[in-house]
């Protein structure tokens, strides 16, 4: 029986859930695939780690080049991430007629047509399920399962670290940076957080799901993107007296031609389906104009997880090659030639509600000034809240406020406008607001 | 341009959601298909309903055979429904070498075998994506999203009917007729409501997840199955002081190499995620080996929601034709003759809490005969509460009981010695109970 023959450059965290699942799930996959699965070159540039991998000695290299190259690799998988040398690998494995199963969200945030692009001209299939939400087979559902529609929106907690942080500060009414610390000690955060706290993996993620659900070119560098570390045990207190609770959302929304995107710490009402998506969880949201509301759940990352969306692009990929089907489905899943004429349209343009959070003296007048801006700007106060420690210190009182439906970039300028007042503190904190998504 | 051609048997409400959707969204499809679906051939028994389809009055029969034998049509849609003429249509199709898409629950549950098998026998492709929990992509997620994953078990709200009861009891704390009478009024449950709400379609849509998930043949009629036509506001009420909501779910586990299966009503963690699935909304929740826990949520019912599925289930078999690549993907994931050893057991061997709802009357010694009972089937109690009206017309008290772990044998043993007791009533309730399912 003939094999499918695949190259793996990069042997570690995915790397060796990719094998261990190769190896584990042999026989199921050899049965559904209709085909053994065989690993004919593998390389790392840790010698130790190649060595360890289990793999048969003749078949490892520390150059990723010969993986590419190698005549026998049908399919290359690319596990290294990062921008270079994976999209160079990947541009010269295309050009070798070889196909690509790759988990880089990095580069295909921000390479994207570029990378579809060379696929489609080669006549090869690119797999790239693990980039988006981990193991949840989202990237499939989105270009096959939900072919005969046209999305309105998504909406997603596509970073675990954020959602680890936020569920347990909610829980244990703990600032951020205790529970990161014990996030980082527990593997849930990178000892350098950044990229995670401040919302640019995400940012990366929603680029690929706008390209994705739209059509529409955008770069992660385009999408504004707010991350959860100035989020209080205060604000989720707060929030859930208002009645709901704290997400770092990912979210892009069609209105007419255009396309708002943007990641922000978001009011999430109880009851909104993403409510309940608690921990290291991801879950993406999808409204669309026949299913209406659908959710995808999961773990959206870890080495397991991330490696059966990787095995399962794998096996799809060996099914086209099997049936001499490739490019059955575009790799995008829409012709890239036929870009759609929306144009994406940033943050300042969305309505909607926000959560303020001002930190105040407690003076006469202050209240009636700060509304008399947000008046000015005609933004209406749903419901505000003063509580908390008294202004013993000189530190202000904090101040809670929901608005009705406003501009957010008529909310920017109001926020500047408050914090210049005399008796306001400079470092007024906004959240955005989802509103419930299904009533019975 | 070729276009991919097809004939649709049945016209009514999901033969319309999927003709609206094939007009609306023509555009897309030939965008991500690549070519024209065209309809070649429509057939309904209702003259009326054909001649108001829209549809050019020279393709319309009242013959089903017409279309099956038609040699344009490539594809036959059977949105019919039931077992015949269903089944023998679908067989001829086959024969014809036709492809067929169809939502056929009652006949995919009842005659898997014959029908996956017939079509892998005679090379052509059979889509069933809206036979389960409607435009939810879960059979292409279970065959394609997670093939490289060992299913270890499925559990589904798989009922929309039964789940939007279930929250209108439990927000209105109104009794199940008077919702039913409700829903029926709005539409969301049949004038024989008896299929639904006693557990049937849950059992129907069980046994194809079976199939699917397990590679174990199964017939509805194996699946033990209770509705929740028993269950009381008060049943509600006493499961959400214990922390828990009420939903029917429809389970299938494997534990080594049996699958025990059962449609049941189910006290659910408050936190687990199937617990926030309210109204009209499905949702499945599955568990393997690589990506632990995931779900997919949406609505598993209506012309245009279920009308994607089998509008999504066309693009694929279209996209199977145009690339010569039909076969590509077995019908049921996995190659039939590999049946699996598995054997299926009952519910009698199950093991897990339950929820009791035991009736007596307010006499001395009554608690001590019950839990010396249930003593003697080694069933420990781990939580008790007394409630309600006083005993005064003779009615008898509820007494409500969550257990700790015990075969579901036991327990049904056990009630039926408690129900001969002198002093309870012979109605007592049964509900099964799930662990949450993920914590931080």
């Amino acid at each position: 029986m003939r094999s499918v023959k695949i190259g793996i450059i990069g042997l570690g965290t995915l790397g060796s859930g990719t094998l261990q699942i190769l190896r584990g799930n042999g026989d199921i996959l050899e049965d559904r695939l209709g085909a053994p699965i065989e690993i004919v070159r593998a390389a790392d540039l840790d010698e130790q780690r190649l060595q360890s991998a289990g793999l048969d000695k003749s078949i490892l290299t520390t150059s990723a080049e010969e993986v590419v190259r190698d005549p026998e690799v049908e399919i290359v998988v690319e596990l290294i991430g990062g921008i270079e040398p994976a999209r160079s690998l990947i541009l010269e494995a295309f050009g070798q007629g070889k196909h690509v199963v790759t988990a880089n969200k990095a580069l295909l945030a921000t390479h994207w047509s570029e990378i579809v692009g060379e696929a489609e001209e080669k006549g090869v299939t690119l797999g790239f399920e693990g980039s988006v939400a981990g193991g949840i087979p989202l990237v499939r559902t989105i270009k096959v399962g939900l072919v005969a529609n046209r999305i309105r929106s998504v909406t997603g907690i596509i970073n675990g670290t954020c959602n680890y942080i936020l569920t347990r500060m909610h829980r244990e009414r703990k600032q951020f940076y205790e529970i990161l610390e014990e996030a980082k000690n527990k593997g849930y955060a990178e000892a350098d957080p950044s990229m995670d706290v401040e919302g640019v993996d995400a940012a990366q993620k929603l680029a690929i799901m706008v390209n994705l659900c739209f059509n529409v070119p955008v770069s992660p560098n385009d999408l504004p993107h707010l991350g959860i570390s100035r989020i209080t045990p205060m604000d989720l207190e707060m929030a859930e007296e208002f009645g709901y609770c704290v997400k770092l959302l990912a979210s892009a929304d069609r209105v007419d031609d255009r396309v708002e995107a943007w990641v922000h710490p978001t009011l999430v009402p109880y009851g909104h389906p993403l409510s309940a998506v608690d921990g290291v969880f991801n879950a993406v949201y999808i409204q669309d104009d026949n299913l209406g509301p659908s959710l995808y759940y999961g773990r959206g990352a870890g080495s397991l997880p991330t490696g059966s969306a990787v095995v399962a692009d794998i096996v799809s990929c060996g099914r086209d090659i099997l049936s001499g089907a490739v490019g059955r489905v575009p790799v995008a899943g829409y012709r890239l030639g036929n870009q759609s004429d929306s144009t994406l349209t940033f943050a300042g343009d969305t309505v909607g509600e926000f959560y303020m959070r001002i930190n105040a003296h407690d003076r006469p007048g202050v209240l009636s000034s700060i509304s008399g801006i947000l008046g000015l700007h005609g933004i209406s106060i749903s419901s505000v809240i003063q509580r908390g420690r008294e202004d013993v210190e000189g530190e202000g009182v904090p101040l809670f406020m929901l608005t009705h439906e406003a501009a957010y970039s008529s909310i920017m300028t109001a926020i500047e406008e408050i914090d210049a007042l005399d008796a306001v503190l400079n470092d007024s904190f906004l959240m955005r607001m989802i509103s419930s998504g299904v009533v019975v």
